[in-house]
């Protein structure tokens, strides 16, 4: 295989990241980093072992001393499919019958601030505060600031993804007629996702004439009818684990004028907040500049959803570019930019593409024409 | 659709079960129940929602009051998937830029002493603790006394995913031979886990030789060779969501005499573990009935995991099997048995039934022969 469809980086690449993410905890007087899996756990040290009830936990003291991982002796094998030998992380294996959250504890032997994985569910996070008599911190804050920046294998991945996602959209119209359901143009869908070079379809949103007008629809048994307007939000992971999202909507042959004057409308907010993008620029400013649009246009409480969502290892990551968060963008960040009108019981209209914020503006990493599309 | 295929109860069901959270909750002391997308949702309300960033919370409330669910606009259709209409559950929606954990303590309105669902992530739960100034407590210690006893349906679910599995089982001959890898073995099996009923393959394990050692293994490129030992443990969801579970252990061709005679023994643990289940048994005697037959013969370093797990609307539940558990068992809880010997680097093999606790023993789910079947 080509470095490019590897499952994951270098050892060396997480290696540095456990190394800043340590610097990181001292900055924000933590002691340690506590890592159950999940998307976290990839990106520190490239594993994808699934969370059940035996408890599996990265350890990451805030000393710079070598990590650990906690691990349930039957599930060892899933840890080769990571970085950790590599990396020379210690394992510390458990079997049924120990409490391994005093493993956990006795392995740490530091201070008592710790900061957890958001996806640490309560089943451990709750054993792990009793044990250490303290309530842990979310590490977001501390995580975020690592993955919220993309490095230049990072925004390589994000490319490829977007590119792939671009020739399905590209062929959309082979499937997309009249008469065929919903389900059935997604499962074609789902099956090109996977053939244009994603290791799975994670959502197709394929939503028709009113069913379009819920954001979070998926897809139903409603057959197409000629004139409908289709919104179409589709993506996957490529390796080593980035994800493509982009959204686009169609139009089964003629669209009504008023119709087509609204889209176009929504295609000037979408590109107002990417023309907004640039490092200095706030989340919030981002998210302003495409409500401006359509609230000049009288269409703003049409667009019932924030502009967009980070993207990594993550569908949705911070930053959320959203009312209310002030965070400064930065060159690597990577984001969707989906401005959407809805109109319940008739129709809805979304326009997506990822960008990550580069030295003065930023970069989409999907091409296709943003405009109503007729097929 | 009959109604063995419907994906959830009629609301009747669930309507009594949160009757008798409240009881429990206040039998226990506690103000209100905290669920998040996962099984404990599913049991409670029937709804499948996933989780993502945005906050879904059922709250039921001890006083016996009308449950809410705090849920994103967004998301809303998901809801109607779910019995929460038919019970008249209080709908509390909310947008972006809302702090939905303001929204679900001003919803609460109760004493802060709160349960959450085992499945909850740190992303939400320690925001729950922030804005209720105190650590809520695992709600699996209130709903494990719900969920471990199956009622008529689901009992009646649980022997249909067994059936289906057996019939799984009773095709592995079709399949298994030497010069398959253990990855097209899998695929076929997958295939047909969903083709005798189930709704998905949950997990497809075919370990052959050298990998049957190692308990967790799932498949891999390893051509079988003609004498191999293959374990072969298979699962998945049943409408209304109840999972099938269970291991045959097979040989290719003929099997080496000592090999065997080691898998006569771990049969006769099986059965010793399934001859030890009746209410009023713990839970770990269940387990030293299995372990002691093997280490009388020997092989108790052999067997290096717990006898067996809960299982239901999650594969693996509560109660567990294992050394240490005193818990008593009662009609109606279901769970696994499945000793295994592991010898690695050379074999291993495993025998899994799932049985359900009847008035003075269990009745098995599964029918298929439990010796070395020969392929």
């Amino acid at each position: 295989m080509s470095a490019q469809t590897e499952s994951r980086f270098e050892a060396e690449v997480y290696g540095g990241r456990l190394e800043r993410a340590a610097e990181l905890l001292r900055a924000a007087h933590l002691d340690a980093l506590l890592i159950t899996p999940g998307p976290d756990l990839e990106y520190l040290i490239g594993s994808r072992a699934q969370s059940f009830e035996r408890l599996t936990c990265l350890l990451v003291p805030a000393s710079g001393a070598t990590p650990s991982v906690v691990v349930p002796k039957l599930e060892l094998a899933g840890l080769t499919d990571s970085a950790a030998a590599d990396l020379g992380l210690e394992i510390v294996d458990w079997v049924d019958g120990v409490n391994p959250y005093q493993t956990v504890k006795s392995t740490l032997n530091v201070g008592a601030r710790v900061a957890v994985a958001d996806a640490m569910p309560a089943l451990h996070l709750l054993p792990i505060a009793d044990v250490l008599n303290a309530l842990p911190v979310s590490a977001t804050p501390v995580l975020r600031q690592l993955r919220m920046r993309k490095d230049a294998s990072e925004i390589e991945a994000l490319r490829r993804a977007g590119a792939a996602i671009d020739r399905v959209h590209g062929r959309v119209g082979e499937w997309l007629r009249a008469g065929r359901t919903e389900a059935e143009v997604a499962a074609d869908i789902a099956a090109a996702i996977v053939e244009e070079g994603h290791t799975a379809a994670a959502f197709v949103i394929v939503g028709s004439g009113p069913n379009g007008a819920s954001p979070h629809h998926e897809h139903s048994e409603r057959p197409i009818e000629s004139g409908d307007v289709v919104v179409v939000d589709i993506g996957g992971p490529v390796e080593p684990g980035y994800y493509s999202d982009s959204t686009r909507t169609y139009v089964v042959g003629e669209p009504d004028p008023e119709i087509a004057e609204r889209i176009a409308i929504l295609e000037q907010a979408q590109a107002a907040a990417m023309a907004a993008v640039r490092p200095g620029a706030s989340a919030e400013s981002v998210d302003a500049a495409a409500r401006n649009v359509l609230a000049q246009a009288g269409l703003g409480e049409a667009f019932i959803h924030r502009t967009g969502h980070g993207i990594g290892l993550s569908v949705h990551e911070e930053p959320y570019i959203v009312s209310g968060n002030d965070i400064v963008l930065e060159p690597g960040m990577a984001f969707s930019i989906e401005p959407g009108i809805y109109f319940p019981g008739e129709w809805g209209a979304r326009i997506e593409d990822i960008v990550i914020v580069t030295g003065d503006g930023c970069e989409s990493v999907n091409h296709r024409p943003h405009g109503l599309t007729a097929v």
